[in-house]
Order: C-alpha cells, then structure tokens, then sequence
C-alpha cells in the first residue's frame, strides 16, 4: 500500500511513498491536492538543480503555472530576510488567494514552504516533495513548520498541514552521504519511542539500508511515516501528550545545536546523541535496561552516528541551553525518556544533577 | 444579554460586551480563558499609558505575571522589525509554549497581538480586548490577524481565533474623535451588507451614539458583533462566500489606503468611501436603488464619514492598485455590491469602464 492518510478531520491528507512517484504520480498528485491557479515551486540551491525543472513540468502539465523561487541551500534561509524575500517574489509574480505552494527540499525548505505558504495572505494550500531522508522520513509529515529567530531556532511558526506529501526515496541516490546518515537518526528516534519491530527492521536491514535498496528504505519510510502519522491524528497540536514522544532525543539535541552555533552539527547527529543521553539517565531512572543503552548505541554506530558529546560540546553550557527548551512547560526541565526499545514516556523533574553525571559519561574518550 | 458566542466547533469562543467590562469581568475572563502561566500583555503608546496598568493590576491579581509589551502606536508598527523585536522580547521574559498573550489596543495591535499569539512557539492562546471602536464593533471578533510587508498591506497573516474577546465599551470615552468617526464605518458596513434593522438603528440612533450614550453604543456593537459573528461562523477562512460580504467597501478602500501611503486616510475613512463607491456601481450594475445610495450617502454625513473621493486620489491609480487586491481571485476583479440596504453579494466582471465611470463621477466637486 503506498498511500498513507495522516487524519486529522477536515486537514486530513495522503501521503504517497514509492520508488519513483515523482515520475509516475506527481500529475495525478498535483490534479487531486491543488487549486487551478498558479503556484510557486519553493526550492533551494542544492535541490533545484538536481530536480526543479522535472517537477515544474510535472505541474505545468496540468495547465498550471508555476513560478520557481530557490533559496540558499541550509539552515541560514529559515530567516526573516528571506522570508520577506520570498512573499515578495510571490506577490510580484501575481499569486493570490487561489494559488499553491510546492515545497521541494529537505527539512529547511519544508519548514520555510510551509511557513510562506501558512501565512501569506493568510494561508495557501501546499504540497511537500521532501528530498531528505529527514524529510521524507519525519518532517515532512506532520505540519510542524518554523522559522529560525536570531535568538532562537524555531521560534516562530504554526501547525500547518500539507495537502499531501509525495515521498519518492529513489531522489535519495542524491543525497549526500552525510546527510543520508543524519536521516537515519529520526527513523530511530521513532523506533526506540514507538515501535520496537521497526528497531528490528533497521538493525537487521542496516547494510541494505546503507546501499539504498528500494525495497528496504520504502519499507522503512512508510513504517516510520504511520507511526508518526498515528502520533499526529491523536495530537495534532502538541497539546494532549503522544506528540511529546517524537521530541525523544530532541533535548539534548536541540541544545548541542544551540551551542555549537548553527552547522557544527547536523540535526540528525545531535539527536542522536541526546538518544543516547535520553537513554542514559532513563537506566538510572526509569529502569531502562543497560543492555538497550548498549543496543541503541551498537546501532546509531552501525549506522555511522555519533553517540558521545563532540569535543567542543560543554556539559553546563547545554545545561543552560536545556532551560528555555520551548517543549518546557513553565520553566519545569522535561525529557522523554525510554521504558524499553519501542516504548517512551515524558518524565518531569530530573534532577540536574543526573544529567550533569551523564553529560560528563558522554565526553568524549580521550 | 452581554455574551455572544463565536461558533467554530472546538475553537468556538465568547465575546463579552459590557459597559464597564474591564473592571467588572476581566478576572474572570481570564480565569476561565487563559493557561495559569505567565504572559505578555501587548498595547501601544496610546493606550498603554491610559489602561495597560489596570489590565496588568487584574491579571496579576489572579497569580499569572504578565509582561507588559509596548509598541508605537499607528500602522507602522505592523512590521517584521516590530515582530522580531516582540518575540524577542517574550522570549527573554521566558514566556513559553504554556504561555498567553493579551492584546489591549485597536486594530494594530490587535492585528500584531494576534499574528504574534499564533506564531510563537507555534502557536499561544491569546485574548482581546479592543480599545478602539474599530475594532470593538469589528475587528478584534472573527481571526483574521495579518502583518504587512513591504509591498502590501496585511500580505502576512493567518486565521487565528482567541480565546475570548471583552469588549468594554466605555474605553471609547478616551478615543480620539476622528477614530470614533472611522470605526463606526465598519458598523455602518455590517449594516448596509448584511441588517437592514441596524442600518434604522445607527440612523436614528447617530446622535446618541456620537454623544457615547452607553446603552445605545453597547447595542449597536452587541448587534454588529453578533451579525459578524454568524457569518464568521459559516465562513471562518473566507472559503464558501459568506465571509466576503464583510469586504463590501473594502476593494476601493484598500486601494485608497495603498495610493495614499500609508496614514494619508484613516481605514474607516477609505471603507466610507469605497461604500459609496460600492452602491454607485450598483445602481448601475446590481439595481441597487438611487434613494439608497442617497440614504447610505446621507448617513455617512451625518456620521461625518467622507464619501467622495479625497482631492489626492487618481482614478487610475486606483483602478491600478485594485487589481492586485488579494480578493480578486485568479486576477478577475472582484467587488461586493450591495442588492438593497440589508443585503450585498459578490459581484464578478464589472466593468472597468463602469469602475472609471464612477470614480469620475466621485471626484470632489470643487
């Protein structure tokens, strides 16, 4: 089955996921999802080289025009200016109320398409085509879409959902390496907090996986994307709890990348050190058995993922950086921590001293 | 009967109209509307000065602390630079996701208080209460919120409900005049478009209502609410029709409010006029009848409302800046018309000689 549904009422929607949809379902996508106007095709300058022009006739052969706006490649465009940039573009080229916006890119460009599109003149349908195995793997599903603040990454954004989400993995053999390995972090940021079998899949399918074979990667895609989908319809908002779960690792890992400045480390390699961290204080709390620690961090090596602090990173620095965390309520430090492989819950009250015991357990050996 | 209800499902909310509401009502409100964190209380130099005390004295007195964010007063304030720095600011205060925000103000800065509530951490309740009468009888109910961007007004928005409005109507006693005069244009609108009943009230009731008698203000916007409030019920995003009765005077106000600059005429001033213009195409176009157009015209003066043309406006230029107007769907350009004093509805493809025509005919007589 390649089509998924995230629902969520009258926002619910499909996401398709095969090997090389983007060829063969774009069209029926884009005539199914999108209003009859013109649209903008939001790219970056990595991404719309490689696949701006495919995807520009795919969605001018339905009759619309499509206006293609790239951006600089990498986390820098999240920012106001090029926010502002691109309203303007879209306003100049004549979009209104009745026009779309694609979003052809990794996590940035889903987070700022989805953001532009969210807001400008108060809200126009769009598409994601994620061409990370971050995206395609996790951001793209959801309607978590952000902006970066100068004092703070991700301040500002809306839950917004897609239309639909078009997930092709074949546009993957492109990727960078590096970028691939970061991916593979969320997918086991939803294993560990969800679904002990497809911790299994990952561990027994690490090589294929590593060698893009269609087969395993599609299936490891679309597993990840209904666990995550569940987690959305049942908390669309961030407000009821399941949704919490998917910020698994995320603590510690949006604080490494606070204080390492933006690009000292991809996003996928930061959380997947705070797993490892968020695995450590849950043996000392919540009865996580060490063999798992030992089991997760066997894997995030297989998988060429660090899960020690880099050498730059400070223990009380990231402490600091772990307080104003958005995801804690009132001032109150909150982690999510593991019970077992597959299973996860929030924890409140950590005593600080235990994550400084932990955060200096991770230095690196020296 | 001092509450109505905005109907929108899980987001549904109540507004509260009252005489001496602010001092009466407002702890309670909170109470029941708002989260038990701490909160940013927006508002501007005009009315900070005269209420924000107050306001901040009755939620503290309900154990929330609450920081207090002044921005400039006037339209201009509705500007990234603006928002950057709010946000900014309520990061440092360590408001966070389990935060509120409560925009005391008119228009502006319950148009800044709401973009802003909807976007910081993806979204914090917030509440209104208007200051001002446009946004009393009109603005602070119904979710639009929008920022403006360099090269259009409000381009930058979402819909995003409160939780509660309190709209307390004895704060029109420190209104400047000429602000008075430009909100009771938005009254005069939900008349013409949508009650004929209120139009026969604001007729014979204009000079109480100048004087601020405050039963009779207190039911005029009790009834203008209550008719905005049922049409935002059946059309929250401006998708099925309904919702775009409230744009009747607004295509040509828009455009005089963009050729003037910014500040050249006040909002209600530029609504009065494109009013006027409205029910001239009208009589020509839609069988609105003359004695109405003369009726609505004569309520206007006596409201001391404009309806000409102001001696700086260039019938092209308008017709120019009508066109991108973000309610001409797909570039056609869109007008409503009124059918008779009570009802309206949109009307496509009128002509752009009849347009010219009219503003021709609406130049002062001089």
């Amino acid at each position: 089955m390649p089509e998924l549904m995230v629902r969520l009422g009258a926002r619910s929607y499909p996401v398709r996921i095969e090997w090389g949809s983007l060829d063969s379902d774009l069209t029926a996508c884009v005539e199914s999802h999108l209003p009859r106007g013109n649209g903008a095709l939001l790219t970056d300058t990595h991404v719309g080289p490689l696949y701006a022009e495919s995807v520009s006739k795919g969605i001018e052969g339905t009759g619309r025009k499509v206006h293609v706006l790239t951006v600089t490649a990498g986390e820098a465009s999240k920012s106001f200016e090029v926010l502002t940039r691109v309203w303007g573009d879209m306003l100049r080229a004549g979009l209104d109320r009745g026009s779309f916006l694609v979003a052809l890119g990794g996590g940035v460009v889903g987070d700022l398409g989805g953001f532009v599109a969210a807001t400008y003149m108060r809200g126009i349908p769009f598409l994601m085509i994620p061409t990370s195995l971050l995206a395609q793997v996790d951001s793209s599903v959801g309607g978590k879409v952000a902006v970066n603040h100068p004092l703070c990454k991700n301040l500002v954004g809306v839950f917004a959902q897609p239309r639909a989400v078009l997930v092709d993995p074949s546009l993957l053999k492109t990727l960078p390496p590096g970028e691939f390995v970061s991916g593979m972090a969320e997918a086991v940021k939803v294993a560990v907090a969800l679904d002990g079998g497809l911790f299994d899949a990952i561990e027994s399918g690490a090589g294929a996986i590593r060698k893009l074979d269609p087969d395993t990667v599609t299936a490891l895609i679309h597993r990840a994307l209904e666990r995550k989908a569940g987690v959305v319809a049942l908390d669309e908002k961030e407000e009821t709890g399941e949704r919490t779960l998917l910020n698994f690792g995320h603590t510690v890992g949006h604080a490494l990348e606070a204080t390492g400045g933006f690009g000292a480390i991809r996003h996928g390699e930061a959380v997947a050190v705070g797993m490892s961290f968020a695995a450590r204080v849950a043996q000392r709390n919540a009865g996580f058995p060490p063999a798992s620690t030992a089991r997760l961090e066997g894997l995030l090596r297989a998988l060429d993922l660090p899960f020690r602090l880099p050498s730059w990173a400070d223990p009380e620095a990231l402490i600091g950086a772990m307080r104003p965390d958005k995801k804690n309520l009132r001032g109150a430090l909150r982690l999510v921590l593991p019970l077992r492989i597959g299973s996860a819950e929030p924890a409140r009250d950590v005593p600080e001293e235990t994550i400084r015991e932990v955060l200096e357990e991770m230095k690196p050996k020296g």
